[in-house]
């Protein structure tokens, strides 16, 4: 903050207030240069704040109360001045502008993202819970899928068995897109019923206390045709290609150009319509990015995604992704499930 | 937008955009005041929005293409200088006024909310098969709660039954708290054990083509103490006043009202520390807001929940939620599951 002029932090997105506080239900979190913390939490959820807030005072806001110009006079009494912003709504920020016109507000979403892009211990511990739980979900699909099954038949036994052995819910809408559906990256989970012959892709995340996880595997239902052996060994190997690049104060571009030139070299460039990979923490889509435009230098505690993928309209697609720790000399794979195809 | 002045619309949010194409993996959509509404979409959903996309042109948005400069051209071709947004973030607001100072933005989300919040007879049918769907988990949960289990094995019970049963997914976290946690209106879902003397608030919602629903129930394990069915009974009651007073034309702030002066009454006022209810569609908190300070007046094709509570700290918490549709006369109830206890 210092560095960059500013007297205080002003948090409104749940997930940095999370980070900062360990509770989700802040309605918005003032972190001044100088002195404690306060989240500002509605009547619905001050109980709960009280017994699990960490790092910060908890301030409640009245019905009557405006949280706005409550903060605003906060900022006046604390004398702050310069506040940075992470993701402030157009109105709420045009609403600040309006409060008061002593604040200067600066957009400092980077600063945040510093810290949560590197994960600490007990962060990488929970999501290697995450990521254990999101495996055992995969290990599940391996083992019911079958024709005749509906995506949504296998996107339930799961989400079910996830559940079961203690995931928090799913980090995203769980995709199990079979057949031609399996060409649109984010294909969904519908009534299709799979069928002989279908590729299959499953992308799904478990999440454990709010960490997120992210594992993609492509099944070829019956015996596979030579076309979806090509396509699938191309991402395969694509993928293996980018794990090997990465490690820590390598360009994330440069992991990212590793699985797109062995894939654009197979022929398939135009068909891996999507970065490689994201990072991964409290959101399931976070910095660092992967893609050919990103400015990202992958660092040690970074957890990202490696995810090629080939999508041939009509026909089908394939993808395979892991969640993976960054580490100084490489990764650590934290998801878990075979990437050879049976046949 | 005629009568606000506006040449356009400029739409972000993800379920706006969902709304008027039937996709949502859009990054952003041009509504002109005349002419055809254009989506910009990124090569990831270009496929598919190829083939979802309806009432608007598909814009493919390239990986050297910066999204906001391509849309500020498009806008600058159609002549559009006024443009209503509906929830831009601010840094997006700031690059859209640092990339033209010929484009005037003005907030525009209520342009948006005014058709949303009025359910046409398509939106209804999905509502409804949501709320089917939502209160087969809820006949679920009542089969099978019992002391000895966890908050988190009866979601998995009452997620898998809405999954097999066609739920596209979960509107929300499931919500099982009990004991003490149900002391919190968002108490969320854990390890704790269940056990005899219980409440039990279980809080639940299942998806049908995006479209959400809203059950919520509160169990009493083994029997009932006198405080707690005295806190019970208030709760149900509080929630039949309000939904008989609910009905078109009625403010939003009278309804919360009914049930809210009950509640005072009994002596609870300071415990019902929430909302009375809110809108459900697309979005599973959406408008119209019931409250004492809402100045929302009720129409027919609303929907929303009426879901008074009561929550004593240490001790437990009671809430009864249903999803209904506001008709010109009264309700009709979209979930469905008994309130009488069982004792």
């Amino acid at each position: 903050m210092a560095s960059k002029s500013l007297d205080g932090l002003l948090v409104a997105e749940t997930k940095n207030m999370q980070y900062f506080t360990g509770f989700s239900g802040g309605s918005m979190l003032l972190v001044p240069l100088e002195g404690e913390n306060i989240l500002f939490v509605y009547g619905v959820n001050y109980e709960a704040a009280k017994v699990e807030v960490k790092e910060a005072s908890v301030d409640l806001v009245k019905p009557q109360e405006d949280l706005i110009k409550k903060i605003v006079e906060e900022m006046g009494d604390l004398k702050i001045r310069t506040v940075g912003f992470d993701s402030l709504k157009a109105s709420t920020y045009l609403k600040f502008k309006e409060s008061s016109d002593k604040i200067t507000l600066k957009s400092a979403d980077d600063l945040i993202w510093t810290l949560r892009k590197v994960k600490d211990p007990l962060e990488i511990s929970l999501m290697k819970k995450a990521a254990e739980l999101t495996s055992r979900g995969m290990r599940k699909a391996a083992e019911i899928i079958k024709p005749g099954l509906t995506e949504r038949d296998v996107a339930a036994e799961i989400e079910y068995e996830m559940r079961k052995a203690g995931s928090d819910g799913v980090a995203f809408d769980t995709i199990v897109s079979s057949g031609s559906n399996s060409a649109f990256p984010h294909g969904g989970c519908g009534d299709r019923v799979i069928r002989k012959g279908d590729l299959v892709v499953i992308d799904i995340g478990a999440k454990h206390m709010g960490y997120c996880s992210d594992l993609t595997r492509t099944f070829i239902i019956g015996d596979p045709s030579p076309r979806q052996i090509q396509i699938y060994e191309t991402v395969r190997e694509a993928q293996n290609l980018a794990v090997k690049k990465t490690q820590a104060e390598v360009k994330a571009s440069e992991v990212d150009h590793a699985a797109r030139y062995y894939i654009s070299k197979a022929g398939y460039g135009d068909y891996f319509v999507h970065s490689l990979g994201h990072g991964v923490g409290l959101d399931v889509h976070e910095l660092p990015t992967l893609n050919p435009k990103s400015k990202d230098v992958l660092a040690e505690g970074n957890v990202v995604t490696i995810e090629p993928g080939i999508y041939i309209p009509g026909f089908g697609g394939v993808r395979i992704e892991d969640t993976v720790l960054v580490l100084r000399d490489g990764v650590e794979k934290l998801t878990e499930a075979p990437t050879e195809m049976e046949f």
